[in-house]
């Protein structure tokens, strides 16, 4: 398959999949991946979306997870067709669609599809100033909240998903108060969080949070999970995390064990 | 100083500090403690007001943190009068004073105290029918929602502090969701939040959250706490906060590093 100017494949660690990255348009970070392994989603059938889906590296987590149907929504056509490519080439064409679309004027279908699960790495910051802003309009797209802000994401969640679907989001913990008041606001109630922490003794710098449409109210909250380690290397819980291994998952409970707890 | 029946001298760990316990009548957990720790104090001068006092733990802490003055409210007589032999036994009298009263009819001079810092450790459970209560009901009331809900208690944390002040309460994880929408509902805007865990690899079971009175959105949220290890002892990452030692503070944060990080 033919890659553009600029464009090269990269892989998803620990895994076969393979997905079109470029530095000047978009490149999936791991907060896409950790929200892609961390949502509940329907193993043998089901309908899936995924806003802001970006080159896609969200709906390709989940198909590796799930047999359902999976519609990933970008607004910004170059990445819409970097997604497209990127789908085709992990042959998940007869299950992953991408769909270019403004998230604040969804198509009729998908508006009203009521999915079983939405997902949603949305843009991070708060739009200020426009010196504030990435020079590169692909990436200040992605990652301020020019085209959207965080309530238009979580309304257009909750408007997409099922009674008692879930939507998962992943966010910098800043924003966890925002989040929550939000997705209460849209009758989101949020039921499962997890922490991310870049080093041991570091404040977290992200934060994945899944709820239920018309859920009951009361929160979980996962263990930590830890991305560098000492030596500034992956961490091997969360390499298990991140490369999906089973067996490093085994012997990351003893280490963490002997480890953390001392 | 006299002792009445049921009741003991139990020692804070790692610290000089003595409080009357009663296991028939009310006895601090960890929880207070961490609260105590946790919670930013003004450390020369200032009014600190801590609400649902009981045995009075959370002052005591405070006030080797503190010079402010600290008030302590306590609903029961029993609990009230515990908690001022407590500060009596520990010579803090001359400014720590406890206050008998329903934190939904404080006195004037509470209500308007424009207080620094309120914190509060709150009955945990929501009432559901008699039969679930504790039929102790001093231990009742001190653990369920029956004299005060969560709204009841932030209303009264917002009304007592002063602007820019802060709030800080300890809750179970499964409420964090009531506990952000509630404070931002009375205008303490959630800033510092810490997950305390059980053990490696269990869900939170502890929530220390602090707020400041009209701030600015936008929420750190601190590395974990684990309490157990492995054998079941507390954790010396646990114990530097829980006995606030300055030495082990500094082992910890290598231990810390060699294990969790792996």
């Amino acid at each position: 398959m033919d890659l553009l100017q600029g464009e090269r494949w990269d892989y998803i660690a620990g895994t076969e999949l393979r997905v079109i990255q470029s530095p000047d348009v978009f490149s999936f970070s791991i907060d896409a991946i950790l929200l892609g392994r961390f949502v509940n989603v329907p193993i043998q059938k089901g309908r899936i979306l995924d806003l802001c889906t970006g080159n896609g590296v969200i709906p390709l987590v989940m198909a590796t997870r799930s047999k359902a149907e999976i519609i990933g929504v970008e607004l910004q056509a170059r990445l819409a067709d970097m997604a497209r490519r990127t789908v085709e080439a992990n042959q998940f064409s007869s299950r992953v669609d991408i769909v270019e679309a403004d998230i604040k004027q969804l198509p009729q279908d998908v508006r009203r599809g009521s999915f079983d699960v939405v997902t949603c790495n949305p843009p991070y910051f708060q739009t200020a100033t426009i010196a504030e802003r990435n020079l590169n309009p692909h990436l200040a797209i992605a990652r301020h909240e020019i085209h959207c802000t965080l309530e238009d994401v979580i309304r257009a969640c909750s408007e997409c998903v099922r009674q008692k679907g879930k939507v998962a989001l992943v966010h910098r913990p800043e924003r966890l108060g925002d989040l929550i008041t939000l997705m209460r606001a849209y009758r989101i109630e949020p039921k499962r969080m997890q922490l991310i922490y870049p080093k041991v003794g570091k404040e977290a710098n992200m934060v994945l949070l899944e709820g239920i449409k018309d859920g009951r109210a009361g929160m979980n909250c996962l263990p930590p999970l830890t991305v560098y380690n000492e030596k500034g290397e992956y961490s091997a819980a969360f390499r298990a995390v991140y490369e999906n291994s089973a067996d490093q998952q085994q012997s990351v409970r003893k280490d963490n064990y002997d480890a953390a707890a001392k």
